[in-house]
């Protein structure tokens, strides 16, 4: 591989910086508290909800709350914006509500909204196209479920990624690419990349009304050649929704 | 493969979403608590899981409780639903009540009912086949005692299930069937899948009144090829049935 | 490897189901007790491993109480039982227990004596075999020290036990077994199955009064095809045994 | 490889020890306490920062302060000195202060600054070339962002970097420099060495103004075959500086 | 290999019983103590330090303290004795002692002081060696700087250690022995077996008044084969003596 196709390869379009912010809820601890008392604290939540989702409007950013199914996490927050630093205040805002202290760390995740140049026409600033702005500082969508993992470019034996001449790995993203598209309309998929911020590589995060598209989907993507042999994934998580109105409901107890 | 290959491939048939949920009891606190209170915690799980039971009824779902042998789980929950948002209800209903507060979380799996199309027919709309419908939305049955174990296709070197063909799994399945179906009678199994839900891509879920026949398939499937090369395994769980009527027993101290 | 291979290699003989319990002391918690009431709990404690250990002169099981060496746990009591419910009821029994409240869960084996089949001659129905019978419902030895630990066989690339034909394990299991004849008299060795069971496939348990012999056994196999090829091993224990007598002595603080 | 080889390859210019101290902040606990108290606290945390800061105008040593984003941890504290004696004074006294009670360690690091002989020119003491004296005994930079991470090079099959002679780990490191230099003026990258003294064989710290920076750095080099073949990589973590007079801002509930 | 070559290989002279015991100190906690209260057991401490440290005199073992940097200890306490039951019997005192309500476990490690057969002569009874006997029950050097750490042979693959024959293994081992004399008067190397009795198969505990030769010494290591293809290498710990007369000061709150 040329020095020259090493240097495109790692050329990515960079949007807004995510973090992914998973907790679990200390039930016992917040049941000891007196009714009036959780719902302050519900309500502060729910103004930081607020503040935090203004920059939707704003242009500046977004977040959103979602359930989680299972053990490994009871809620998921989502926040996006466009710099470190905010993404940094904002969970330090959190730590220090009054609803941290009745949720337990459970995971996080520290990207940025990335759009690889394998699919890339190359004309352009591509920073002005709208398409790709889109993409790159995205509204979430208020889908039903969302479904986050993590996930590594192999780099092992005979299967390494990263030791692809970029003609071999564009022409697998491309058949890669194919699949995702199959699911349009019915999965709104976001790509972040973690190089240098966090222990994988990427993050994908997918959205949907129809829970099973998610499983759909990665199976689908599992039987294609880069996922099958480059393909390295972390945790998965699923969960529902938590509209603003239904989060005094999951907290009552 | 062709496409066409990996698409097949990639079809399954999904019945209910399944939760297991795996605890721990703390005892030491339990214990602490006067005698009529552990009581009302008691009846109040019991009826709880009387109520989630009801859906066996309705058709519409289905529970089971399981004690667990060993330090990795004291209960096993395992409930079975139409939705991930009534998994979700169940969960965080159960995580409010008074039990849970004496309830360490240990383990969880979140997956759906699966069918793999390996060994399907292929005629008619198989959700409308009473058999496949029974598979699909299985009544749990009260067998003595459980095991549980998540597990992942192997993609390693030349042990890579996701770049055989399509004819290589399906043969290599059907082996695999062959020893499944020589313990009918003895042991029922469902498989759930969880390829975009949870760790690892499916979990297998035995039921038996002969806890032997457990280690005899497992071991026996050891030798087929598609454990011996391609199979990857997470943490098993063993335990036996805790009848409603039993479970003030099990917690009186 | 033809199907009746693959059968035979998966038959074994299974006798009593043998659980592990590995727990560290809180002795910071203990020390705060008063000394009558820590007399109370070591006395409650005693009754219950006498209690347990009666089975041993019905022929119905047997248990032993060893102190671990290092951090991985203070102490290991190891039971054995013909059915999975009644390892289940001591376990629930121990974890009711006054002294239960000052150990920390540490680590747990679930499995059940086996031999497998690779040495058996064949004739007559092992089970009414008295040499068979004694290694199936073996009385624990009195021994100075104990050794456990957890294995695998490997199935990795070119080093994958599940794959090699029946003739190839029996001859590699026979020059293995020959190993072990070799400390005939100084270590004795109860192998219990946990295929389906725990998370490995085997529990080893060695028995000596000379320590040191675990040592010579464990490295001489490791050079044995069987373990260098073969073999994946989990944690190791080592411990002194804990006579009934010198139990008191054990918690005085 | 030749002895002599082995032997050139192992020498390294080692300058000031390095801990990286990372700690995640019990806000539930420190949100109790009086705010005259925790003004207090504040004061001594800063007090002690300085005077372990005094060392960089001393030219024995230095230190800075991170914020670090998401779960992974909340502070990073990186302390140079001239003797391992040194780093765990300050270690010591960091633990016994106010603050520490109030923080929860999540990882540290143990390393010294290194400079490998792959790119040495050979010519006189190289611990008198003040070029090297720079790298070996670096002032920190008041970069806005951080970046840390350990990494060890494979020893692997056929991917076996200690198996690799001198002329080809050479060749192999000096475009992996090249990659590097084209990030001068953009990112500051201190690599220090911990074989012998922690986990992993190096640490990597980046330091820049643009955040976006370490993931182009890390991203690209990841193709180098350098890292591609060779790489294993620990945790990652990033973060923000914390300037001394924004502390108390960073405390205040 | 012949059966012969691999008992030979087995072979190994063992001296004193090592115990490694790493602890973190719960500074919050030993804090709120009242001044007399901290000092009376600083001096239980050091009677029991003193207590156990009269073996050397007797040359029935030895013992030594060192302060850990970094996160992963704050104290290692290093224990020689003659039989696997004292190590327990002063892990038991240590356990109970008063000190250790205010240490958390933070790791230890089981091993046998131990010579491999590889290097030696093979001519005398060599436990009458008293060259050998100095090795086997070693007088510990109050070195400022001690490194451990401990270690498998691989057995992977094309790389497996326990697949080599005696000569083989044999030729390694001479010139690997070659680097660590070039340590001599240096570093102080204690090799530990723990096959049987703890999760590795080696202990590697390194002594020197010079830290930085730690790092030189495995870092060269690093680059012969024994180690670069056959080395898997656990957790590095790394720490400074704490004499006796400076525990107060190391305590002092």
């Amino acid at each position: 591989m040329s020095e020259q196709q090493a240097n495109e390869a790692a050329k990515t379009l960079d949007g807004w910086y995510a973090l992914h912010d998973f907790r679990l809820i200390d039930w016992a601890s917040f049941k000891l508290l007196p009714g009036d008392e959780r719902e302050k604290i519900i309500q502060e939540f729910t103004g930081l909800l607020k503040k935090w989702g203004a920059a939707r409007d704003l242009e500046s950013g977004d977040s959103t709350l979602y359930s989680i199914v299972g053990q490994k996490a009871d809620l998921m927050l989502m926040i996006l914006r466009s710099t470190m630093e905010e993404l940094n205040e904002i969970e330090l805002e959190f730590n220090k509500s009054a609803i941290a202290e009745y949720l337990i760390p459970a995971y996080s995740y520290v990207s940025v909204v990335e759009l690889s140049n394998y699919l890339a026409d190359g004309e352009g600033d591509p920073y002005q196209n709208p398409h790709v702005r889109a993409r790159l500082y995205p509204k979430l969508p208020e889908s039903k479920h969302v479904c986050f993992y993590p996930m590594d470019k192999r780099r092992q034996g005979n299967d390494n990624w990263y030791m692809l001449s970029m003609d071999e790995r564009k022409s697998l993203m491309r058949s890669h690419g194919m699949i995702g598209r199959g699911y349009a309309g019915k999965v709104k998929q976001i790509i972040t990349g973690s190089v240098g911020f966090d222990d994988y590589e990427w993050g994908v995060t997918l959205f949907s009304d129809d829970v099973l598209q998610f499983k759909k989907l990665v199976y689908e993507m599992r039987f294609d050649e880069v996922s099958a042999r480059y393909g390295e994934f972390g945790s998965f998580f699923v969960g529902n929704l938590i509209d603003a109105d239904k989060l005094p409901a999951f907290f009552y107890v």
